[in-house]
């Protein structure tokens, strides 16, 4: 089976345009079949408040009324995504940005909260179904897939959808066609034991060591949800997940940088 | 040969929500294959004057600056485009929005002055080149095109393109294999001898024709760029150009409603 790398760029990278150029050269310079990822940054934030727009939050998390969905479908689908398409163009690296609505590729329903249906999150998917069949076709004629973290529910609406959530949905898909290697790149060099040690990445992690990591609360809360979209695709076919620096996307692919999440 | 059918859909049309519903709706039951293009509307304008950023103009021409490319590529081919394309979905049409940059489908060079070069029109693209083998592609796969007005010229840049002209070089560059039809369609009934007068419909302007109507100034300025488009379109293989209503689109394919421009 032939590798497909699938990489997931986070919001800080994405908001710092040096860094973006970066790692969009070292990205397209990587030789096996691709797909990216990319994630919001806070141009979305910025731009609803230079805009007025309130953001309501309910337990910490930012709730997506009509008015940010707007805000995230144009900030995300316009000016992020075709900025980084237009950018790879120059790189020779032949990228068609998509959203899952573009092609019917992810089809997604609003969320509902499972304990209170009552709780309303706003205009949020949840996956249902990727089209792995459309992806492969891409690859197959050598365009570079690059996927903005929008999702629509095939009745007209447009659905904003965690893009690490999009990634792991992606790469368990393909695992159909290909031997697939998830990459979330952000600004840490991976899974830190001590969050103010850059130099405490944990090499790698196993379903055990995770639990154990857990239950010591030896983990970064905000890393919880990353490492459980983690362990989610290795359970459904993927082969690798590694977390780490974006500056580092060579040597993640090849296991010498970042943590790896594995089986067993 | 096969038809194919190529509508532009204007900016007032876009900007009205419910006359946009009517017209997907109507474009969706197409049974020909097709491609749309959307233009912009005054979103981009409001959003500009929102965010307080100042729209400079130049002999009457808005001049497309950093921060007005950033909102109209936003506008354009995140929020709009993304819009329609979920609302074809609804309707069972397979869109695929896409601007230039996407899969490097259309490529463009920023403009210059032609008679003094130092006149700086900003990041305004005319076109090089469009990659008719890769919309031909997604129509032989059953894909919708949706197209915004926003070009690339391969360097990493991404251009403001006249949406007219963006229509006018697809149909041109897809007469090779297929006998295409581009329509434009608006909010007006098509091309008016009285400005004033909805019924003063034109049915039928050819060459000869198109000169006399000019050399009279019985045409409305504002349609003069649209029909400079039209007819260098009759002039490099398209078959048929129709300007009209886009309540009317059934009709204005059979040529029923609206005005046609033709050779000879």
């Amino acid at each position: 089976m032939n590798q497909l790398i699938i990489v997931k760029i986070g919001g800080n990278i994405v908001d710092d345009e040096e860094a973006l150029q970066h790692f969009l050269k070292n990205f397209a310079a990587i030789k096996q079949a691709k797909i990216l990822v990319h994630g919001g940054g806070k141009l979305a934030t910025r731009m609803a408040e230079t805009m007025g727009i309130h953001q309501q939050m309910i337990d910490g998390r930012r709730i997506t009324d009509a008015e940010t969905l707007k805000i995230v479908t144009m900030v995300y689908a316009g000016y992020i995504n075709k900025q980084i398409v237009a950018q790879l163009q120059q790189y020779s690296s032949n990228a068609i940005g998509l959203t899952g609505a573009d092609a019917n590729s992810i089809l997604a329903h609003k969320r509902k909260g499972n304990t209170d249906p009552s709780i309303d999150y706003g205009f949020v998917g949840d996956i249902d179904q990727i089209d792995a069949a459309f992806f492969n076709g891409l690859i197959q004629q050598s365009y570079l897939p690059v996927v903005a973290p929008i999702t629509h529910d095939g009745k007209g609406q447009l659905l904003n959808t965690n893009a690490d959530t999009v990634a792991q949905s992606i790469a368990t898909a393909m695992s159909r066609f290909y031997e697939t290697i998830l990459v979330y790149s952000f600004e840490k060099k991976g899974v830190l034991l001590d969050i103010n040690n850059e130099d405490s990445v944990i090499p790698v992690i196993n379903a055990e060591y995770y639990q154990t990591l857990k239950l010591n609360q030896q983990i970064f809360a905000g890393m919880i949800p990353k490492l459980d979209n983690a362990f989610a695709a290795i359970e459904q076919g993927v082969s690798k997940v590694i977390i780490g620096n974006a500056d580092e996307l060579a040597e993640l692919i090849i296991g010498k940088a970042g943590t790896t999440i594995q089986h067993g």
